[in-house]
């Protein structure tokens, strides 16, 4: 059978991860795939550079590969929401190509869009590697779960922030150093804000809720918070009180539609998501009738995010169609987007308030009032008339009720700093 | 579209499950699959009994399930290897119709010819829930993974067996109360033999290596032992040693050929798989390039058993076609199989040895004329002539010069009884 043949624009990382797996595994690719697999073109900015791959192939502009009439798979991995990237994709699937990109911005910001574009001209579209690295979590979610009505799905979606969570853990060090020798060591980038504010993680999860869901993506409806936050001192009561602090990413549906959400969490110790550790990437799931399940792999990186691309080739290869969402398009329903505030969360809550007679009191009686029950109670230390650190750890309460207790519990007197708080998530 | 035509054979915990699976999210199924997914026929031994579905459709011999103009699809849920189940499969397949099972039992002793014949007739044979029930791990071997070379697979793919060993982890109880509690509450069958023995572990494994490895299935050469020889000194020790008892199926390709087998081993408290616990299974897999992954989730059952089969049911109502392994029976070669006496691994050994001057002397002795070396060692108590419990823990070593050291080892004269040794797998 005839090769498929391979546009590949951009050479980074993952493109050069791409290039060196077709070679180095070829003859097992074909064997699975039915057909070899060949590059027939590259487009990369800087063509004179040394790079590790030889690819003895024409080079030509990343506007170039679409039209070409050697090549039937477009693989972008050149990155980015707008611009080129998007520029190809559409250009790649209007004239009837097949797509395969491991760019979650763009999926985040017009997966329904090309899908659609994707669906009208019966070109393939797949992103395997958008989420989650080597993970194969969308398949398992379109295919091998396809049967389930899932109900929640939380994810270590983004492994500088999980290396990050997981030294500070660790050495009990704060933030600031941890995050610099991240920098260092090539585990977080000179510009770090896309990772440990939580938008990569929450271009993730969309893309993730939506097929889960079958809900059109909805990038504009998560609520992002990241890890800049996060203390030494959090992660040692978390530790005492019997959690570790995660970023996650949370998408839930109820009654109220779906809610979607990226937020640092307490996770209990005994919880599936505690022990993924590093740069490791995880998705814990629950369906029905399925019940819970958790995968568990690296996120990131040349090798595994090459996995899920060349993956996504060989079905593409062995001629497998689909909707890119699993459901056309047209036949997905936007569901309602939940409001933070109505959400069901265990809190943890650490106040630094004067150590004096009736502090406690103020603060549970506001506590009373917005029927915010405590759980447990942590205090460490005794001065009287100086700060101390005060930690709680709520039963569940709705999200706007401890948001106005908080409210309240800041403007006492005695709380002297900005409270902290921590939503607990059980996966 | 037209609805695809489900003749199900077999109406106990599975067969009842898919019924009420299809039943409780059909309009889900309908837009996943792009069509309704229909029971047309069922086939169970006996029609009178209550059961806890209602099915209005022509009750039929299994026999007579694979003429029927009205089936497109058997599911096959009846089990065993021989007999009726193997003869509808292969009537089915031979009348083009496709087969989704769960029977394990089949297909590792007759999967390569069932695949044969469904090659032959242009027909799908799917059997995800044959392997740890509701985790999609044959579809992400198949293709989410299809770009690396897999390397080694390990399994935890029996829940009566994890369910024991971990009642017996948390409790201290020897295994007998513990097999007879797990019989009372329905996690043993009656004559657990084939569970704890670990044959059904044996079948599912043989499955998984044949996907993974690209090797028609040859249950015949994985070495199988069981758990009924750990005791709860074995799981004190290990924990004492840093390490949990679980009873794994190991698949690895190395320079020798294809290496399966089945049996209890020690697994550090910090690998993924010593967290699996109680019912659930879980698979550990090492892929080039993807590194280590793991996924974990219920693996019996009705319903994560349902799931498995209404998920292979989407994919053949999508017209999805593949090889039943992946790769044609006929393109397939069969690795060799490489003797267990040729693994490298570490070892756990318990002896029971009169305590006096000169056995460890002995037992060093032996170890070190087999190259054998010991990591860690603990004794409990001093008991100067009475028989006292020594743990020996070794460095990698080969599996048949372990052996010969044992052997010498049993025949000391200060050695009372027959020596435990259990494998340790870092997965």
């Amino acid at each position: 059978m005839s090769a498929l043949r391979i546009g590949l624009a951009g050479l980074g990382t993952v493109g050069q991860g791409v290039a060196a797996l077709l070679e180095a595994n070829g003859e097992l690719i074909a064997r699975r795939a039915g057909r070899p697999i060949h590059i027939t073109a590259v487009a990369a900015r800087d063509k004179g550079r040394q790079r590790g791959v030889k690819l003895d192939v024409p080079w030509v502009d990343a506007g170039a590969l679409a039209a070409r009439d050697d090549v039937d798979v477009v693989v972008e991995v050149i990155g980015g929401s707008e611009g080129i990237a998007k520029t190809l994709c559409e250009n790649a699937l209007k004239s009837g190509k097949a797509v395969v990109t491991a760019n979650k911005a763009l999926l985040a910001h017009h997966g329904a869009a090309l899908a659609a574009l994707a669906e009208k001209h019966q070109a393939s579209l797949a992103f395997e590697a958008a989420v989650a690295g080597g993970i194969p979590i969308l398949q398992a979610v379109q295919d091998g779960l396809a049967a389930n009505r899932i109900t929640r799905v939380v994810g270590i979606l983004n492994g500088t922030c999980n290396y990050i969570l997981t030294a500070m853990q660790e050495s009990g060090r704060p933030f600031e150093g941890v995050l610099a020798e991240a920098q260092e060591k090539g585990y977080a980038e000179a510009d770090p804000s896309f990772d440990i504010d939580g938008v990569d993680t929450a271009h993730k999860l969309s893309i993730l809720a939506s097929l889960a869901f079958g809900s059109p993506v909805n990038f504009a409806s998560v609520s992002v918070e990241g890890i800049r936050r996060i203390s030494a001192e959090d992660i040692a009561f978390a530790r005492e009180l019997g959690y570790v602090i995660k970023l996650l990413g949370v998408a839930e549906t109820g009654k109220e539609g779906l809610q979607q959400r990226v937020h640092p969490a307490l996770v209990p110790l005994d919880a599936p998501l505690a022990s993924v550790n590093g740069v490791f990437n995880a998705v814990y799931l629950e369906g029905d009738p399925v019940g819970k399940q958790m995968f568990e792999g690296r996120g990131a990186g040349a090798g595994p995010t090459a996995s899920a691309v060349v993956s996504d080739l060989i079905r593409i290869a062995r001629g497998h169609v689909a909707a890119p969402f699993a459901i056309p398009i047209a036949q997905m329903q936007q569901l309602p987007a939940m409001p933070l505030g109505r959400i069901q969360r265990g809190y943890y809550l650490r106040l630094k308030v004067i150590d004096q007679p009736g502090v406690l009191a103020d603060v549970t009686d506001i506590f009373r009032k917005t029927q915010v029950s405590v759980k447990s109670l942590v205090q460490h230390g005794r001065r009287a008339g100086e700060p101390v650190q005060l930690v709680l750890v709520t039963h569940e309460a709705r999200e706007e009720a401890m948001q106005s207790a908080v409210k309240a519990i800041a403007a006492l007197a005695s709380v002297t700093e900005s409270p902290q708080l921590i939503r607990i998530e059980e996966a």
